[in-house]
């Protein structure tokens, strides 16, 4: 993506294996600040406080951070403290367990000294691996908006809630994927970007990298979203997704739930934006997924830019009132309309999934 | 209601009719503000920056507006310019247009001189018939609350959007009344209370009346109330209501149909406490509702309490964003499962309303 007019991704290693830069999205969208991650402690620390998030990237961060904590340590009981220390992280999304898996299972068989390296190794293909998923999905889902641009006009009105951009993953985005891909392709897209408290991400990062790239986008309050799609303004929904189950139970960002009940109320098409890294293959029902509880001072307490133009955060609520603050909702399969994922569009059913994954297929009897 | 320890009414009219104090509500709730208006253009202002809100509280200012105007010069003429600039504040609730034609009928039969003293007269009826109204909506909800309480237990978990409690209207509340007697009357209740963006009238105004009657309360981001629902956390929603139409839509404060879609989609009651004077007896469809469009800067920005204790407004939207602020959303009625009124309960429907109001029954043919 483009940031102050460059290219960049949102993570970046250095060669030497000894860090890795992360942009710190608590941040944005005022200030672009780059942060070095030395340490385990310093990416478990990234991943808790949100400097990353996303669930594609939080995956890739923890893979780098297994990484940087072999550097110190790399006997296997050190791995396993490792990956429990970056599990505990974040509950909620698939990605971050696989990403571990995945690098942990290259790494046992190899003695200890090799492991650094090629844990290193192993984190920097998950990134590219994440990007090159991601343009696969931009071309299915592009299809999507062009289908929509045919048949209601342009610009294809497109709400999305929370941020599945760019910034949630090393480059280009899940459920915006699409959207850069119409836009630089000449199909004229209008995003609608739900502000999503309490973290606000669509405020302050779908409407930041949007603006970057120079897409048209309208910023509204989350509760506004129903009220849009009754009077005919928004084409499609796409959304993205931090665990979907085999049966097609989108878990994403708290809020998504009752855009997709708005979306089936006014007959809008509601997609989950899916790489195949978000898909918990060993869950049937989404109601199984555990919501992470987060500080209700995110519900308290709002930050910004004052008009002196420092970062402040300000107190919403009275003193004596308290908050509670899930992190995300579980949106049941009969609301979406269908599974963008890199391989093609899906139904949002296990016979979806599994007809553009038959390799997830079990054998009979299992 | 109390404040601080002390009982009072959001508004309070002077005796020699020359002004009247309102509870200043863009400062709550940090700051207990008393604030006097004195003319015409005191209460057009007050009611148009919302510092006084809630359908039936700006019915009452806009009609002590009247009164005001009416000092300085009691012509016909005036009275219709009065009437204009009021009705311009604010389009949505049929409460400020009912309250004026109230008292403008009562006005025009008399000679100038009376008009001023007659306004404040009808003024201070309209405020004394708004309470009396709420406790007789509030005797009728309790019983919801009761039967609640005795089919799903104590505590009884009534969720509500924005403010439709005391201070929306000259005391006790209309949502909020039912809630106010169960809790005086020993029926356990926990209130959730959504925040309301843009606005955050849920999270400043709702949750500090609240506060200070001492009913327990949680506030929680507009996004979650859907997975709270999904949970089985919540045994009914109560929300106000700006216009009603006599088909039962019901209009109120955007996101309030989301919240209904959830309720529909979970089975949890979902009531509107709809006095009489928000009913609007000419309108079949709550399509035809105007909905106002309110500054997207309302959207762009947060205002809240810094550390310091000063209050502060913030940015949280990338300075090239542009943000869509609808204020108001329509429930249909297929969605509500009752009306609560100050004649009793009754369907979301006209069959409903006109049971409950046969005096509006028109002859047939008519």
């Amino acid at each position: 993506m483009r940031i102050r007019g460059v290219e960049r991704r949102t993570i970046r290693a250095a060669d030497d294996g000894a860090s890795v830069e992360i942009l710190d999205q608590t941040r944005l969208p005022f200030e672009v600040v780059v942060r070095e991650l030395r340490t385990l402690a310093d990416a478990a620390e990234a991943i808790a406080s949100m400097r990353v998030r996303g669930a594609p990237l939080i995956g890739v961060t923890a893979a780098y951070g297994l990484g940087l904590a072999l550097r110190c340590d790399a006997s296997d009981a050190a791995i396993a403290a490792a990956c429990k220390e970056l599990l505990a992280t974040r509950p909620t999304a698939v990605n971050l367990a696989a990403a571990l898996d995945a690098v942990f299972a290259e790494l046992l068989p190899l003695p200890p000294p090799e492991r650094a390296a090629a844990a290193w190794a192993a984190a920097g293909r998950l990134a590219d691996a994440d990007v090159a998923t991601n343009r696969a999905i931009g071309e299915h889902g592009l299809r999507l908006l062009e289908a929509a641009a045919r048949t209601r006009g342009a610009p294809v009105r497109v709400l999305t809630h929370c941020n599945a951009g760019a910034l949630a993953t090393v480059d280009l985005g899940t459920a915006l994927a699409p959207v850069y891909l119409a836009h630089e392709r000449g199909t004229a897209v209008h995003v609608l970007v739900s502000e999503t408290r309490p973290r606000n991400q669509g405020a302050g990062l779908t409407a930041f990298e949007l603006a970057e790239q120079g897409v048209p986008h309208t910023v509204i309050a989350d509760n506004a979203a129903g009220h849009l799609m009754q009077r005919g303004e928004v084409d499609l929904c796409l959304v993205g997704t931090d665990r979907t189950t085999v049966t097609g139970d989108v878990c994403n960002k708290v809020g998504t739930y009752l855009k997709a009940l708005a979306a089936r109320d006014s007959g809008v098409p509601f997609y989950a934006v899916v790489p195949s890294t978000s898909i918990d293959w060993e869950l049937r029902s989404g109601a199984a997924i555990p919501i992470e509880e987060r500080d209700e001072r995110e519900v308290a307490c709002v930050a910004g830019r004052a008009a002196d133009g420092r970062l402040v955060e300000v107190r919403i609520l009275p003193e004596a009132s308290r908050a509670e603050n899930p992190a995300f909702d579980v949106t049941p399969a009969r609301l979406v309309t269908g599974l963008v994922t890199e391989r093609g569009v899906c139904a949002a059913s296990e016979e979806g999934l599994l007809a553009l994954f038959p390799e997830r297929r079990r054998p009979p009897g299992l």
